[in-house]
């Protein structure tokens, strides 16, 4: 023995070494990966899944042509009851039952991540009314005689108008072709689907037997620029029924939104490329929850998407070539109705797609999903909802007027631009506490319970910061005096000789957050002045446009404060509001509403009322351009201090 | 030299041996093939155009696998001056200058065939007031700013609004897709293709440069059992730019409709077969009708298809297994309004097809344009409009009140279930006089100009008899005496041993029309007792018929009678009058209007109105069933007999 050998965790994509016979749940929880656990590792509780990944799923190495079953330990009893042998065959694992022998690529899926970490894109328990826009409805047909002998598309329409008073209905050429067949074999007695939009009568676009008709199902799908979340949801109950999630694989060409529309300039493919990987993957998660809740493709009628811009022209398959360039013009505001399949979607071949519409160039289709989950407009309270991505997406008002913007705070809030900036994934700080006077540091890391100082230092694995941590530190420097109001680090710092402060050329520079032994970098992880300098640029702009738009709707400050999004889960208000990043208020008054544009995406599958709102929220907001702004320049300069109370 | 070939000639399907060197226009009439030529024969006008098919388009024996271009002289200067190169290297020569030098297949085209005769599918002069489903508009789009990013769709619609007054408009989804790109190319001049139903408020199907935005064309297509007969139509003007027409090649499925129906219960493929060829061979007509008039197939943007019930589902790729068998129901009565490229048809991306309504069972949408073509319900007249083909569809009616029935006519008038019967091709016996006394016959022959005594016996080549010749037989036969208003052979014409009488165990059974010199099947063509049952039978039905449908509408007889279809052009009112076919009337009465069917397909590509009147039509005709109606059985005995005058 004594062998080691390389496994690969997505989608993580966390990596390490591990010994021959040690078990997947061990190593996932040595590199930080989190996998669920009830049992404790005994092949009891079944909840800790995972798929071996094909050879070549990603290079691991020397023996990457390797087939998966044999870089493992042979299945055991627990795992073919837990699992059974279908998904045995389809390459599932438990973690904790099955050894390593050889390289190795494991994918995590979401159900076996632990719930509050990573990817933090559960539906919520929210609802609304149900009124979908597809429906089923059971009629009992008179069979034709040569006395009756009405064609069956008006012998079927006209026992739709009797029986459920829908008139005006049309077919879908591909159901109208198996007509005659389909209502013969079903014996008279059928269970037709029919999609509506709130302009058109309806359409048959399903006709199936009445007696085994099957789940009606609808998948809401929020595209985002580093993740997708797919809700696969009862039509009829209205109810969750699967939730997965996945990186959005257009990462692959291009981090941010820019370098994907940069992307499409230089490859005349680059439009279809990014378009079929983003689809092809919506597919493979709408497949899996289809799978997991024991449906069929088939079920999948309707499709709501949502996604920034640029996220969803891509998504669309739209030229983009006006959106990355000034006057930044999109293709279309308005939702988009077409067939699913017109995008190379496959559920039933007559699944509709509606896209919320977008309200201007960079405030898109997801903020118009914020808007119609949180309803401001419904409300005497004056919400601003703040949606913190690549850019920060502001919405100000209540139900006399809404306003809106988007400030380029540029990517530092998502950890980029920072020295050590990294995504919130295993291994990054995202919590920071500094002991004034003394300086020291405590962190917890994502795939660590508590603070990091409850291990020893070799467990700790820090790999970088991510943006909440990044502002809590910035907060916690500011309240232990490392930095001034201003952002520059106190140059009396210099004097103390403090091991976490980093002078260079006689200037306190940086502050050690992790020693290189806490770290899986071999390196200490520190935040410069330049990192804080990022930060302040951020939080400026986010906070100038904030004040900007209370301006113009003439308040003060707003009387709550909703955080939309992963990124708004993570923050801690208290912190957020300490370096000034939203308006002064107490913390109780800001609250956290996790992925709202996923539950917007989710509401307009769920009732038609929902869809008529956005289009009337995209035109009825008033988008405000911060640059053409006259008092932006004042304040942000101004928000980008650290004035206390500010 | 003194070899000779197999030439065969299409669409009439007409082969025979030449000698080598022999030109293609001397070889067609030899084989009463009719080629246009109106200088002579000398290269000199070009109407003799031909087309060489490539080997293996009809199995020709022996050289089949020789190049056309070897069976063949090489092109003249006159060919290269009136064909140009292009047309000689698709296989285009004239026929007069081209001399046979192997196996050949030879297709003559609509144009090149002589007006008068086969196919007789011209479009008529008649014309409606353009109010096509396809409109182009003009717009020129101010371009965005900073302070104006509206979207490019809502710029553009919006701009559609204000320039044309067109709300409400949506845009096709691939449209939508290139539109920024469109937009910019275009210097923000476009040319806008709006397609419009009557319910909704129209789509964009084209968006391009406004400056050259090329023809707006249309295709009204009329699909028969036996012939396609396409009409390429300027949407613009309404003029027709280009005919073309050619057999159905579903004949090779089945040469009649239900046995085209039995053979997609047969082969599980069957139906996608009759589909697919169907469709192949409009696109191969639009293709060739738009080449002729120097268009793009791009330039097609709406297609108008007609056929009787079976032509309309097998068309259509509509399941057709309840149409065959009692009670006859079709998969749909309404118009059917689908993208083209939806069955196949290779057009605009964005080109739209609509089908006309059906009526009922047997009376199919190629009926409904025929109404809508000669307008009865805008008339005080009462009209009996008769359109014969494997089934006899009458309409009687005026402004007040419109039935219609079907009735089983067989396939006799068209040339089937008669001993020596064809359709109207070349060869076909289609004029016929009797000498009463003598009994002499005198004939036409189509492919032959004038009476058949004008030619040597050996130039005659008769192959049998068509519709037309049929009726006249048995009317002249009737007039001279040979057989009794019952239908049989009067008895007595044994005693006159007459060599045009054939006598069978005593009694008269056939007349000679033809000698056994004169026809080209080496045997005499006959007309029989079953024969004259056969036309009987027919013209019983039909006019038991019109009789049920005038009592129903009480009417003694009809104002005006109206001949639809081939068979209409080619039958003497005389003579369908004389054997009793029609309600008695004078013969001034009864008109021949062509292809009425074609005429309202064209009618409704070019106003909306036409297509509402279809509709309007569909349901607003009353159906007479008559296998059920009471007083059809003595009708039919009674409009057996060849009563004078009844």
């Amino acid at each position: 023995m004594g062998s080691s050998y390389t496994v690969v965790f997505q989608p993580s994509g966390r990596r390490g070494r591990a010994a021959e016979g040690e078990d997947l749940l061990t190593i996932a929880r040595n590199l930080g990966v989190d996998i669920e656990s009830a049992c404790g590792g005994k092949g009891a509780c079944g909840k800790c899944r995972v798929r071996l990944e094909p050879p070549g799923a990603e290079d691991v190495g020397a023996a990457s042509g390797s087939a998966p079953l044999a870089a493992v330990s042979t299945p055991t009893q627990a795992e073919a009851r837990l699992l059974g042998l279908t998904a045995l065959a389809a390459g599932m694992r438990l973690a904790c039952q099955t050894q390593v022998a050889g390289d190795l690529v494991v994918f995590v899926p979401e159900e076996s991540r632990r719930a509050a970490q990573v990817v933090r894109k559960e539906a919520s328990d929210r609802t609304v009314p149900l009124d979908a826009a597809i429906k089923r409805y059971r009629v009992a047909l008179q069979q034709p005689t040569l006395e009756d002998a009405t064609p069956d598309a008006e012998r079927l329409l006209s026992a739709l108008v009797t029986e459920h008073g829908l008139s005006g209905l049309t077919l879908d050429f591909t159901v109208l072709q198996r007509l005659p067949g389909l209502l013969r074999r079903a014996g008279w007695n059928v269970a037709v689907t029919v999609w509506r939009t709130g302009s058109q009568a309806g359409t048959i676009v399903d006709v199936r037997p009445g007696g085994d008709s099957g789940r009606l199902l609808g998948l809401a799908v929020d595209v985002g620029t580093t993740t997708i979340a797919a809700y696969l949801t009862d039509l009829e109950t209205g109810k969750v029924v699967a939730t997965e999630s996945a990186m959005n694989p257009q990462v692959a060409m291009g981090d941010d939104v820019i370098s994907r529309l940069y992307h499409t300039t230089r490859d005349p493919d680059g439009l279809a490329q990014l378009q079929s990987t983003v689809v092809q993957e919506v597919n493979a998660l709408g497949a899996r929850a289809v799978e997991r809740c024991g449906a069929a493709l088939d079920d999948v009628f309707d499709i709501v998407a949502v996604g920034n811009t640029a996220m969803h022209h891509l998504f669309l398959g739209l030229d983009v070539r006006a959106l990355g360039v000034a006057p930044f013009v999109a293709a279309v505001r308005g939702a988009v109705d077409i067939l699913a399949s017109s995008v190379g979607l496959s559920f039933h071949p007559g699944c509709r797609l509606h896209v919320l519409p977008v309200e201007a160039g960079f405030v898109g289709a997801d903020n118009v999903a914020v808007v119609i989950a949180e309803e401001p407009y419904k409300q005497d309270e004056v919400l601003l909802i703040v949606d913190i991505g690549t850019n920060g997406e502001l919405v100000l008002g209540n139900r006399l007027r809404m306003l809106s913007t988007s400030c380029a705070t540029g990517p530092a809030l998502e950890g980029a631009h920072i020295e050590f900036g990294m995504r919130a994934a295993p291994g990054a700080i995202e919590r920071i506490r500094i002991e004034p006077g003394t300086l020291d540091v405590r962190f917890k890391v994502i795939g660590l319970e508590g603070w990091h100082t409850d291990y020893p230092a070799a467990q700790v694995m820090a790999r970088g910061i991510c943006g909440s941590g990044i502002i809590e530190a910035a907060a916690e420097m500011l309240a232990a005096g490392v930095i001034l109001p201003d952002g520059g680090f106190d140059p009396r710092l210099v004097d103390l000789s403090n091991e976490r402060i980093v002078v260079e050329n006689g200037r306190p520079r940086k502050l050690v957050i992790a020693r290189p032994e806490e770290t899986a970098i071999g390196r200490a992880i520190t935040v410069s002045l330049k990192d804080i300098r990022s930060i302040q640029l951020a939080k400026g702009a986010l906070r100038a446009g904030a004040e900007i738009l209370l301006s113009r709707y003439g308040a003060e400050k707003p009387d709550r404060v909703i955080l939309a999004g992963a990124f708004g889960s993570y923050i801690d208000p208290q912190y957020a509001l300490a370096i000034g990043m939203l308006p002064h208020l107490e913390s109780e008054r800001v609250v956290s509403v996790g992925n709202a544009a996923g539950d917007g995406a989710r509401f307009a599958l769920l009732n038609l009322g929902k869809r008529r709102e956005a289009a009337w929220v995209a035109l009825a907001i008033e988008y405000v351009e911060l640059a053409t702004e006259p008092g932006f320049q004042k304040e942000y300069l101004e928000a980008m201090t650290f004035h206390a109370g500010r």
